[in-house]
């Protein structure tokens, strides 16, 4: 294997792109030199924030090119997985979902409420928020529609249209215990209710165990404040559940003694059922991954050695092992995991794959720290109803590849 | 100090901002509802790569205040750690140095050569290094110049002057080892030159030891491709080793048995001993560390609980530990080193202060893996001469603070 990819990658850079002169003969000038060895390059400017170069612009979010979904401005964007090493989005490219627009807030007016079945209720400036001890944690954050256009068969051609309500982060803030603590929570106050700031005042129920494990009041991500449309100035952040709970411009959190039931609860991000009911607050992001190269749309250059990598992650813990096959599932091999392997975070996979030209089927499997084996849709649709817009899509995706190197979306086609 | 800590944010939280009312009546109002929650907020751009909020304009990369070198667009900005949490640089906010500018460069036409010492010459280009095995690695990036303008007495009044020629980031590329495993080092090949593809040529010499440890081609940071000012299309990384030897643009790489003695490793990049000689290739950044918050220009809004935090670093290894002082070293504490700890990246610390509102010096000391403890400027004294622009600035930075709560520079004042 080592020897092959050797080899051939030998051949390609030599073969390619021509050989030098012998090692003594090209130290005067052993390639042309740029033009851009000759001329000044840009100066520095005083805005100082900067942005990809010009020639990334292909780098960015899209919307489905499936759905369309813009009533009163309810829409998401995706991460373009496809371009993205490592586990960390940049926050520019970190996908969005909101359900009336991103609002502009100010932060030095923007406060926060403690309230309900509290002992003391509070209110938080962003100053306020600043001054309490802080953590910084890397976790994904994903959708739990990430995929639904994409269940029995293909619809989608990239990875960044199946899988990219998906995006990685270093998130800084404070624990939510903390904040709950400074204001004594009831012993009968088992949810909390958290609202945000936004046109659609987006509003969920959080049981208290969950907000006093590791959930997060976040105003930073990647080093840097929040982003408008990821919750500027301040958003809650509840590691491995589903995005939509991770209520963005928070503004309110209310303790009571039962869930209140809101919209996205009832007529949003719930789950069929075989049984023709659905199931309310499945919250936990189960454990999936997803090659995100070779992946829909891109073209191998002929036969020869590649690296297959892409991105695993579960929302009850870490990721323990990944598998990938080459030929749909028959025989599947070990990736190499890459470090840090971090609790609810995304995780790096890579594994070497010589395509000897023929047609093949790519899929990646991924197993958690607690023994869960990442399902296929077949094992899916026997627990689930696969009807309407069908949210926790966790199920392993298929990518072909045939002879001419064209890359495809082969879910539930394997 | 828990309890503290407690007592001093509860009286803030409800002072500052007024408590609410009790839990029943505060149901239906808890705060006035923004305007916000009222109308619509943006829509999603189809430009869609996203940018920092309208009220974090201050939040941006700066020139020295001290120092303007703009020869030949020789230049550099800085990092704005006073703003940074975690041990994450956004890339738009990644320290630049540049010697001419920097060049705008098409990664189709970019080529890579490896040639001198070796059994096959190669070219590659960026299509092949995309086809090689790849590793993301977080690592530190400091200039060998950080801090030179306040060694002896305070010329800078922030921690983005003293200390902002630093950044962190998750890097993505090819080891160096494997692309010269390709080309087979002659055994004789003890040293490589690094050539960039901007207008100063920028060249290096490095041993080849260290470019067959954990050197590495790198094409992306922070999970998208390289920034223009950052190398873009493809730079070296020479982990823990200082920032100028990590040549970006890279378009050259030749094996010797000699260091070249190039420009930037006589006329710069050099250090001044006791004896009058100058030191040649101190590639290390030795153990550092500084307190980013509070820091220079900061302002206390009176006494109680604060957190101390900042950013550690080692070009060794990894930070074991960091003591805080907040009396000018007489006494020192232990602050909390976050995980993940990772080889040569910034780490960052954390410990709780109370301050009882009069004067104070804040200071941290890093210890690293290998027993090494971060000096002050009279110690390096003893082994260094400060005369001139003195590189390898790694002594303990002191910050004051008086009675009005300003904190200020106080290098070598403690």
């Amino acid at each position: 294997m080592a020897n092959s990819r050797r080899e051939f990658l030998r051949k390609s850079a030599a073969l390619t792109t021509g050989t030098l002169a012998a090692a003594g003969a090209a130290q005067a000038a052993p390639l042309a030199v740029p033009q851009t060895n000759r001329q000044p390059g840009h100066g520095m400017e005083e805005t100082a924030y900067g942005l990809p170069s010009k020639f990334e612009a292909h780098v960015k979010r899209r919307r489905s090119d499936v759905l369309k979904n813009r009533q009163n401005l309810s829409d998401w964007s995706m991460t373009p997985l496809q371009y993205q090493p490592g586990i960390i989005t940049p926050n520019g490219l970190v996908y969005e979902r909101h359900h009336a627009g991103t609002p502009d807030i100010d932060p030095a007016t923007h406060r926060i409420a403690i309230h309900g079945m509290v002992k003391q209720p509070l209110v938080f400036t962003m100053d306020d928020l600043h001054r309490y001890p802080s953590v910084s944690r890397f976790h994904f954050l994903e959708c739990s529609g990430n995929g639904l256009t994409d269940w029995l068969k293909p619809a989608s051609t990239t990875v960044q249209q199946t899988h990219g309500l998906l995006s990685g982060a270093l998130w800084t803030g404070v624990p939510m215990s903390t904040l709950l603590e400074e204001a004594g929570v009831d012993p009968k106050g088992t949810w909390a209710l958290l609202e945000g700031a936004d046109a659609s005042a987006h509003t969920r129920s959080v049981p208290m165990e969950k907000m006093l494990d590791d959930a997060l009041v976040v105003y930073a991500m990647n080093g840097e404040a929040l982003r408008p449309e990821n919750g500027y100035p301040v958003r809650a952040l509840l590691p491995g559940w589903e995005g939509n709970i991770s209520v963005k411009w928070l503004r309110r959190i209310k303790v009571g003694d039962q869930p209140w039931h809101f919209r996205s609860e009832t007529a949003r991000y719930t789950d069929p059922m075989p049984n023709g009911k659905w199931r309310q607050f499945s919250m936990v992001m189960e454990t999936k991954s997803v090659i995100t190269s070779p992946s829909g749309g891109q073209k191998l250059k002929g036969p020869g050695f590649y690296e297959v990598t892409g991105l695993a992650w579960s929302g009850t813990g870490k990721i323990r092992a990944v598998d990938v096959s080459t030929d749909g599932g028959r025989n599947w091999r070990e990736a190499v995991v890459e470090e840090p392997v971090m609790d609810k975070s995304l995780t790096r996979f890579k594994i070497g794959w010589n395509w000897d030209g023929g047609p093949a089927m790519l899929m990646s499997r991924a197993v958690d720290n607690n023994g869960y084996v990442q399902p296929s849709v077949a094992d899916l649709q026997k627990t689930r109803a696969i009807v309407g817009f069908v949210q926790h899509h966790n199920a392993i995706q298929p990518w072909s590849v045939n002879a001419a190197g064209e890359v495809r979306n082969a879910i539930n086609q394997a």
